[in-house]
């Protein structure tokens, strides 16, 4: 695990993820995608509109194995009301749509100007409000997607890719990369 | 549409995607989302193993409006079959798993040896042969998110970006990106 992006030691930016529109039924695997990109790409935790324990179970299951036990999973969430107290506290509000300006324009920006970020990612329809609370409204491309893959690029972009080499603690397994095949270590407590 | 990286005409490279593991009930969504990567992060198709008529009458829709008409959607491929024959034509097979080789590892020698791409994601769990038949199993991180994530980030990798400007010449209507709201253009035809 050593050359590794260590989480949350390096993460020089707060990023959470706001998740809106919700269906506990219907965008139960998408929205899973998305807190596992979270996750896995250096957010420091998710915020769902909807109630959903089963979410939040399956992610104290993954966080007990993988580590990232900092990653807060938070459902059931007032989202305008969250958005406008985050704007209040000083954080950065960014939604991504394809209807936004295109990320590499307003990236440097970002940077520059916001250390805690609210990422928000929507389901189909997202609110008209969500457009103006947002400091940024940034397109990951102008074609439509996907909200896994438009995060994901997201925080790629942020990053500089650093997060590819994410690695977590307090992990009590992790994968050593092989060219074919799976492998999986345990890490021994005494280690 | 000034400034675009134009598909296909600027494509370097010819990718496919493969999606095996498609269970057009359960991962109707998610392999959506997958198709929906491909074809707007410059893949010129992509191959399902399971039958579903559906999803392609959705890709006709999309194509129609949006562009990208070259994109192919082929269902009920027998995935074992179409990979080995991919390899025979000459074609590089990668497999995007998170037990493989850091991307950042593998993307240069990818990028000498490969003009055709067959970039195979799976649903939950792959069939060892595909670890077998791949040139290179390509991780994004080495932890689990998901394929929709994993294909997003490959392609970009491959593009280096690039293709988050892509824009089709046959588009009907495409977005103008605003700070704040919703623009979309029409192609008029004596444009």
């Amino acid at each position: 695990m050593q050359n590794c992006f260590k989480a949350p030691t390096d993460l020089e930016y707060d990023v959470y993820v706001l998740r809106i529109g919700h269906r506990p039924q219907r965008d139960k695997r998408i929205t899973t995608h998305v807190g596992l990109v979270a996750w896995s790409f250096g957010a420091k935790g998710i915020f769902i509109d909807s109630k959903d324990e089963n979410l939040k179970k399956k992610f104290d299951d993954l966080k007990n194995r993988w580590g990232g036990g900092y990653f807060t999973v938070v459902t059931g969430v007032d989202a305008i009301k969250f958005t406008k107290e985050w704007k209040m506290s000083g954080g950065c509000v960014i939604h991504l749509t394809m209807y936004g300006l295109p990320v590499d324009d307003v990236i440097n920006d970002i940077k520059a100007k916001c250390r805690k970020l609210l990422v928000i990612v929507g389901a189909e329809k997202v609110p008209r409000i969500f457009y103006e609370l947002a400091d940024y409204n940034v397109a990951i491309g102008n074609l439509p997607h996907s909200e896994v893959s438009a995060l994901a690029l997201f925080l790629d972009v942020l990053w500089n890719g650093r997060e590819r080499r994410l690695c977590f603690e307090d992990a009590k397994i992790y994968i050593v990369p092989t060219a074919r095949g799976k492998r999986v270590a345990e890490v021994r407590s005494d280690d």
